[in-house]
């Protein structure tokens, strides 16, 4: 199976530019363009927002962040 | 025993494209199609579903999900 | 003394296709057919049933289980 | 896309004797000038302020601060 | 000073055999035979008991043990 | 910017002999002598004190102290 | 500075033989004489006492006690 070749790391390369949501460990979910990211899932992403992550009321705008990977919980793709 | 020296990571191999769950250290259970892992287990899951561990009730539906794989705590193959 | 030289992972090898008990880190247990394990313990278990740690009472069938071996707490060997 | 190949720790570079604030995992929040990091991001900050994370008040000053790497949540740039 | 060149786990050797007991991180405490043992701290005991570590009243016995390393807090030689 | 160079451990090495402050992971607060520290921010503190990390008050003299570097939450140098 | 080149672990090697007060991060503290450590920091100790950290108050006598080092916070050096 191709498809199942590819390593998890290059799905993220696909959303390079685009919109994503990360969900950290301590349960804050943060919006934003995913401009970096590294083997350890360092994250950089441009006009972030912290949002509920219930609600996704965005609770604050964050601008530029820089995101240790090692908090990352999971991450998806908004389309 | 031949079948005793496949590497616990081989057996994932069987279920690429099919439906898996994951149980997350944080109690959460997310259900969705296997895309891709890695050796850190980390995954991509197509259609993923977040559900109640116990009732199996659908609480969102999260499309693609990247899941760092740290947070993993154990994964059913669904039949 | 020969029999310490052996390593605790070859002591794992004699229970391939046997039924072990592995208690996770945070308390659930469960009980399967030992299929594959690897060096960082993580478990491919056939049959996996989760149980109540003290009565013993399973809780629910959950078929062939993939465990991240940083969740095992210890494992032991039903005769 | 050019953007993408550049590391996560790249774009902190960029910020070295400008204004950042740094979240730690404990829920600290560190406001400072940045003056060294490295690939733990053990962080080194000139005039560095503890404030509240909501309020943005200043809780204290405590001038150079050195943080250890493993404990830090996310940085944000000041512009 | 000759003796203080040995490394730790090189007493652990002498123990090979004899009756050990362990205390966990989350608490429990397990005595058993000393059977196996490697750099990680991963345990093989037989003839374990799970004890209360304040009475040191049995609380089952488990048979042959495997402990996974990253959870051992400290180990008692029993004379 | 030829400062920005510079490791964050190399700061530490000015702080060699002179009053540092080191706030532990567990939210408690040394205060000493810094004698020896490596890459792992295992350090050494001579007339180590035990301080309240909000009144400062001196709690209890624990004379040279030895701190395992992954309890280091940040180190600020007294001056 | 000379002094300021020596390691933190060569620290712990003059007191080889003597009398050591381990702190662990679960709030235990351990006393005893130091026998045998390595650069995890595991520790052998003889005589160990369980101690109050307040009161020093003894708990208990361990006898020879391994320590896994991962559990170390601090120690000090009785003089």
């Amino acid at each position: 199976m191709q498809k199942g070749q590819q390593s998890p790391l290059s799905y993220l390369k696909a959303a390079y530019g685009g919109e994503i949501v990360v969900r950290l460990k301590n349960g804050i979910e943060i919006a934003g363009r995913l401009r970096s990211f590294d083997d350890m899932m360092n994250l950089v992403l441009d006009s972030a927002k912290e949002r509920d992550p219930h609600s996704k009321e965005v609770k604050r705008n964050v601008g530029t962040l820089f995101i240790r990977g090692n908090n990352v919980l999971f991450i998806t793709v908004e389309e």
